[in-house]
């Protein structure tokens, strides 16, 4: 077999050895996956401001297309909760919800955020992902978390209210609380009640029963799709509908249409900003599943090949009427423990989505919207972590920052304000914390070849020569600190003739690190002083070699600090390894290394 | 005197010792670069869109600002070339050139860099001036010089036309040419090459001709001053101004009045990301200047106050009807050669230019714009350094990338969009480069305690204790390369049983490598693998002991390598340790450290 053709499809790999046992586990894992995702699609379609057959659409095809080209075994692809918030942050601005225009636009931003994850896989772009540190995706998690709770009380209460911003919906709610809607507040209160329950105790019931752990954690997967029934023919026996509450209504029956979505230009480049996004966030936080998931099998994920496997989805997505998708958490750890073997079971639970679709729609037409609002609600708290954030805080304070600026950012001013605030604060924290490389001047240890820090070493120093460690790579980010360092050094040792820098510590010199050295080189030359460098490493000498620095500079190159003091202060130099060792620092101990530790 | 007095205040430092000899070296410093500042006022006025006055106008209270808080003693600040043509890129498309409101907005502009710049002196932000790498800086201004001398073109030609990128420029210059005022064209023609030989050759021809190489450089300084008179005499002579060339025309006299910028909130939010690239770009600019005069005679810049000095005479621009302005290249270099002692004179300058706003103003009524014209283009085409791309090519493919999309993006889109461009490239490039640390899976050199790299040296590998070493600090741009790295490695070695991080490189784990970690840890765990760290430095450790990764992840942290193996697995390490040294590999050799110098 064409090892790249294995690569590009890894469905090629899993299928030469599938066999009846793997199918049977698959087929088990797709029904309760299947059983699961249909309340969940529906509720996040609505989340998403689309009509809730959206939502089975999205979990149709894209589950196809993940299930030939994933390399995860066991993850659950389709619509989750902090996409779907995504997805009506950039588009709720831009047109009325409901409308024909809001739906192309939907399918134009899943087109666009699988185009780009594609690209991502192309150009090896990957990396990119490394922009969301941790904290960052975390806090963005939990306050989405939050805010999707939130923006989903108004159907629990049944009101209408606006608003995008946790000050807005809190206000909107308080405002709203005595048009609250009793019918529709028992069903929501009653579904939020059940599905907490079903969650957290249901299983635990069921096994006192008599049942074993593994079938009564199936059967408590089913939990959300009962309160759907039930809700159903709770509402279609009293005539709920009729006496206000809402429901999903009209639902079309049968597979989506095969569309193109609308090739509009000018929408495509102001979605741009959100479909990275989104193709970002869902990227990271499904490599992150799969990767555990694989692990506990000894199992590996490409993480290039996931762009591939994702946006493929996402086009999928965009050509059946869905909307942008990703990996779900707890959809995946369901399907894994359900006993999923291969992506088969991911396909499989899209043939579930399929028989829905063409058979149960007309099922859905009494379904309260409070039951759906409740599903989400139930799902989206599990996610909010809010002892993140002060866990973080004990072990950095700039990380901890980062982390509350995110969520702060969501919850005040919207979920892509959110998470560029947090991005962009990270790096600065990074570039600040990268700015000021630990630089020390160093002395000849007595007695010894060595040399150490001078403040916390009994050293002797050349009155001639300067000695200055660098205990970083220089690149743009520490060039200018470099500058300034040096500048105030030789201010303060107005006597030198010579300067060695001393290099264990550079792996790099950047271009901008190569013209700060050249702006030093000739400004301690204006100043009467040599510069020199030492214990160069091999590739940076290199680099340094194709470049004119070496010829301009007019300093040498010494393979060790010894050798060039001896070379530059000879006198100073001897003396100083004839003076007897000082026994407290002859032979070089743990304590002696801590001096490249300063930093914090 | 109070030492943090003296720090805010540089001016008390030097103005201590002033004596005579300092006065005299700084009035003739002050007559020089007053004669060269004139023309150039006027032009940069001209660029920013402004009436010429204001050029003046932003050459007086500035400048004593900067001698009252600068730490540099020859700096020479005002109005150059680049911040003007960022100050018209910036103001050009919300307002006609000209109006009230231009103006207005002008100084709001410069309102807004000063506070920036006072801003970031109070909150230790000098370091956000690192996010602009030098290939992004030279690139910049490279691209504004040709820009700049492309847009001046027209005024040479005596044609009107319209544009902001080089594309329109050419296309309009290209369209606009049958139109060519012949008698502007010539005074502009004559102007520049007569300006371009005083540059070049005036003061060679000079000390030719019998003068001091030191009076040859003043005289030549004046030049300008010389091609401004002769042309208002020319042109007052034969009434050129009815003839169609286009003269500056009626400059009020007097000083400017003292006046607040319209604190218009809305527009100050429009201009901020502006008035931060000003800000940013003039500080970079200043101080690299600075520090390039200062190290000539071991004088000492302080950036934090140079943010301070560059605040207040922005703040001092926008409140005498100034512009932007900060240290100038050419202008510093002149008032440094002419022997300027102390920022004092700077402020005669101030001086200087203040009697010309009071006494000269009704000599520049007959000024052609052709002549200024003339003076913007000599001046910034010795600031076009095209070979610099060539130059950073060579060293380093990355950096000159990010050179040339910044220069077409200036040239292309626009000087703001430019330097976007270029800041977003190196940052994505440096995360690129940052985010694949080398790692390495080492083994026992044999008959020593030493582990080394298994693909470059003959060490002994435990088939159960699988020993990886990182060569990088843990942050966020590599965390999750690392989880990539060690999932392969486990899946490439299924029959391990306990994994040793060696971190002798590691110098800061931030949250998101402890999440990394963390998840590593949990998923070798569900693989049947125990993780352990070893030799990790003491300020690490400190860190991770805040952390609760410790209590959970059931390994342990070994002093060294050697130690964790030992433990580990005894047998293997105790044969390894028999052995006979390999003659090749007995002791360290230099050729065994390169293995820690991989990276690119």
């Amino acid at each position: 077999m064409n090892e790249r053709l294995a690569r590009f499809l890894p469905c090629l790999e899993w299928a030469r050895h599938y066999d009846r046992e793997a199918a049977g586990k698959d087929a088990l894992a797709a029904l309760i996956v299947t059983l699961m995702l249909i309340p969940q699609s529906l509720a996040y379609a609505m989340l998403a401001g689309l009509p809730p057959v959206n939502g089975l659409y999205a979990s149709i095809l894209p589950l196809v297309a993940y299930a030939l080209f994933g390399t995860s075994r066991t993850l659950a692809v389709g619509p989750v909760a902090v996409v779907s918030l995504m997805t009506a942050a950039a588009l709720g601005p831009l047109f009325a919800t409901g409308s024909a225009e809001y739906a192309g636009a939907t399918l134009l931003l899943a087109l666009l955020s699988g185009v780009l994850l594609l690209a991502m896989a192309l150009l090896r772009l990957g990396f990119l992902a490394n922009f969301l540190s941790h904290p960052v995706i975390s806090g963005f998690i939990s306050a989405s978390g939050l805010l999707i709770a939130l923006g989903q009380l108004k159907h629990i209460l049944g009101i209408r209210i606006e608003g995008e911003t946790a000050p807005q919906l809190l206000h909107g709610l308080y405002g709203g609380l005595p048009a609250t809607h009793l019918p529709t507040l028992a069903i929501g209160g009653v579904s939020v009640v059940f599905l907490f329950l079903v969650r957290s105790r249901l299983s635990g019931w069921l096994q006192a029963a008599g049942f074993t752990p593994r079938l009564a954690g199936h059967l408590a997967k089913t939990g959300p799709v009962v309160a759907l029934l039930a809700s159903v023919l709770v509402v279609s026996l009293f005539d709920l509908a009729s006496a206000g509450v809402r429901v999903v209504g009209a639902v079309p029956t049968g597979l989506p249409a095969f569309n193109l979505p609308p090739l509009d230009l000018a929408l495509a480049r102001q979605l741009l900003p959100a479909a990275l996004l989104i193709s970002l966030v869902g990227f990271v936080e499904s490599v992150s599943v799969a990767q555990t998931l694989a692990a506990q099998r000894r199992q590996r994920i490409e993480p290039n090949q996931e762009l591939v496997a994702l946006g493929s989805a996402n086009v999928a997505a965009a050509l059946s009427g869905g909307f942008p998708v990703t990996g779900g958490f707890a959809r995946s750890v369901v399907n894994f423990d359900a006993g999923a073997q291969t992506p088969l079971a991911g396909a499989l639970t899209a043939v579930g989505i399929a028989v829905t679709v063409l058979f149960f729609t007309p099922l859905f037409h009494n379904l309260p919207q409070a039951v759906l609002a409740a599903t989400i609600i139930v799902a989206v708290l599990s996610l909010v972590d809010l002892g993140a954030l002060r866990r973080t805080w004990r072990y950095s304070r700039q990380d901890a920052a980062a982390m509350a600026a995110t969520m702060l950012g969501v919850l005040l001013i919207g979920v892509e304000a959110g998470i560029l605030l947090g991005v962009g604060l990270s790096l600065l924290l990074f570039l600040w914390r990268t700015s000021k490389p630990h630089i020390a001047v160093v002395g000849q240890l007595p007695g010894s070849e060595h040399f150490r820090n001078v403040e916390r070493f009994a050293v002797v120093e050349s009155p001639r020569v300067l000695s200055v460690r660098v205990d970083e790579s220089l690149y743009f980010p520490n060039a200018r600190y470099l500058e300034d360092r040096i500048a105030a050094l030789v201010a303060r040792h107005p006597q030198v003739e010579h300067l060695v820098l001393m290099c264990p510590g550079v792996n790099l010199i950047d271009a901008s690190a190569l013209e700060s050295l050249k702006a030093i080189s000739v400004r301690l030359h204006a100043a009467g002083i040599q510069l020199h460098l030492s214990e160069v490493k091999g590739p940076v000498m290199d680099r340094l070699k194709q470049s004119d620095f070496l010829d301009h500079f007019g300093g040498r190159v010494f393979i060790s600090q010894f050798e060039a003091l001896a070379e530059l202060d000879p006198q100073t130099t001897l003396q100083a390894i004839a003076l007897r060792r000082n026994g407290l620092h002859a032979i070089p101990t743990p304590r002696q290394e801590s001096d490249s530790e300063k930093r914090p």
